[in-house]
């Protein structure tokens, strides 16, 4: 006998299509890697791991190191959320901040609402825990006020207003101030999840949606998977003042406390000013490679799907104007050699419209074109 | 709002008293913390941790790295319990395998079996996954059989059979097997911590009591945190062919994957030999601590309370004669520089009689002496 909720562990696609998509001389646009040659790796940026302080190697506190919780601080009181270095919880990567959020909030059928599309990997952990997820339509601005006003009652609403995995769209800083009074009217508590705002290529992205919040509570939460490297398994959350201590009490039953060292090596290149040259010098090779796709699409795919081209994150998101099985397509890409994600299991509920994500940021402006032109033949056909 | 478990998140008592026990200057028995000498610290191990690969620093496998998992499979098998790899899940410290078997198993009012007493902080996770906890009753060799044949229908029982947390008591191979018989009699899922094992300062502990199991499915997890470090967060657990795959799942769905820098460290440190090494050089000062913990009870605690020489893992359980009010002596033993756990937060119900926690592994037997001799004034009154 297993627990109920095992019974909504959903399928291992999403990871067997992973497993396929790392064979070598696959093009994979399927997962959310960073590039390979942009990986941050401490010890070419003159880190010395070998100076790790000798008291690392003890137990550490479930909140974070305090330097890391303060700098935490600070940047997210940089972008408008003021909050004090005792709201910081520091994670082992930001998805256990969807894992404890989800152990903070949700019940068995707890309803909650959620973007449509959504990252699925919340949207799993969420139906993990019993919720009733509630879709919040999009356009090309991110979540829509009508739908938000429109959903039903709900303990929280999952955003991710920037970058957003799949869509890559981004929500103007009026769009943020008008959800965030719509919440702040409803009494609905928000997630805000942003790991991709600094992987912004055109303009800096607008404050936080929780920023504009005047009485809702909420969570907010950043990675280094991003801007740095994936492998450090380092995040954070703020959380509204109310909420903080049971997270940590969460943390700690979860796992005691993150890694110490990586905590040890953000924090050095933070201290040294590597974080923001990484993610600088990252930037040209992004934006290229947002670019590549977008022209190859246009070319290519023009007649058959629509898209926004993201200013920033790393996806595609392709709304296809025909009807498709999704895993059918994806079953023939694998055996030309590309993979990429079918759309459906980014929706909560029903699918909206047939779509695909493309990821663009693991594979070069060469493999890009070859890879859409595979897709192409195939939507062709 | 939040969610019903959170009602059950238990008081911070066991973060103040740590917060309290980590002062400069306080004698602390209160921790399970290895000796600050006796952390393994590659630098100073020969390992170059600059030499990490590059392709570290990307995403892993939830699974963890695949050498990792052949020397876990390799030693669960030198130990009698036959497992492939497969079998292997690496954990960001063996406290995650806690989280992830009760999201495996437990739901809201889920009976289960604990030790009585037993690790506090799976307890705590039970407890807030909604569990109904049975005691099982301990002798001097650990949990007794008739208790176990007397205890209600469960889903699965949790064993510390090797130098428990807290009692420190080791079970016979005799009585291993005995509580794996009643378990295959009963259907009985098991669920062994085996953290301690290595620490062992008298003779090879016996084979895990999973391993005498015919029928029953089981979970076995082990840790590096006692044997090399806790900053590590590096632990991995076994599980029965039926129940590998929702735990990876879960796994994924808590954090993606453990951390690669450690698993990296870790791995290294296997291929050179250095862990066995590491702990082999360390067992003189954990004994040496041990005995200078027992011979100061003896003399000055022999009227007061019992205990049973623990024969490896980090600390003694002392059985008081007299009822006390725990949280009140520690008040007092705080005032005068000493921390230590009172019992009653070991037990999953009403506790069976007065006790504390002593650890030994932390303190130099000159702090053991003294606290000790505080510890007597205070219940000596």
């Amino acid at each position: 006998m297993q627990a109920t909720r095992i019974e909504r562990l959903t399928s291992s696609l999403v990871r067997d299509i992973l497993a396929v998509a790392t064979r070598p001389g696959m093009i994979s646009f399927a997962g959310g890697l960073p590039a390979e040659e942009g990986l941050f790796r401490p010890q070419d940026a003159g880190i010395d791991l070998n100076a790790f302080p000798d008291n690392l190697w003890q137990y550490g506190m479930s909140e974070g190191e305090p330097a890391l919780r303060e700098w935490v601080a600070q940047r997210a009181s940089g972008m408008g959320l003021e909050c004090s270095p005792e709201q910081v919880l520091i994670l082992s990567g930001s998805q256990q901040g969807i894992d404890l959020v989800a152990k903070l909030l949700v019940d068995e059928s707890t309803d909650i609402l959620v973007e449509s599309p959504a990252y699925l990997a919340a949207l799993q952990v969420f139906r993990l825990f019993g919720a009733r997820m509630h879709d919040i339509r999009q356009d090309e601005e991110g979540a829509m006020p009508s739908a938000l006003a429109a959903a039903p009652q709900a303990r929280f609403a999952y955003f991710t207003p920037t970058f957003q995995n799949p869509t890559g769209r981004c929500a103007t800083p009026e769009r943020r101030a008008e959800l965030a009074g719509l919440c702040d009217r409803r009494g609905l508590t928000v997630f805000e999840d942003d790991p991709y705002r600094d992987l912004s290529f055109d303009a800096p992205p607008p404050a936080p949606l929780v920023s504009h919040l005047a009485k809702s509570r909420w969570i907010y939460q950043g990675s280094f998977s991003k801007t740095l490297s994936p492998g450090l398994r380092l995040g954070y959350l703020v959380a509204h003042p109310d909420l903080i201590t049971p997270l940590v009490r969460l943390k700690q039953a979860a796992d005691l406390h993150t890694n110490r060292l990586s905590q040890f090596i953000v924090l050095l290149a933070l201290q040294q000013g590597l974080v923001e040259r990484h993610v600088a010098s990252n930037l040209p090779l992004y934006r290229e490679r947002r670019d590549a796709m977008h022209a190859v699409l246009q070319e290519k795919l023009a007649g058959e799907a629509s898209w926004v081209k993201p200013s920033g994150g790393l996806f595609f998101w392709l709304q296809l104007q025909r009807k498709i099985d999704g895993m059918a397509l994806l079953q023939e890409a694998l055996e030309r050699g590309l993979a990429f994600m079918p759309g459906d299991p980014f929706f909560a509920g029903q699918p909206e419209y047939p779509a695909l994500r493309l990821n663009f940021s693991h594979s070069t402006p060469e493999e890009i074109r070859r890879g859409v032109a595979i897709l192409a033949e195939l939507l062709g056909r």
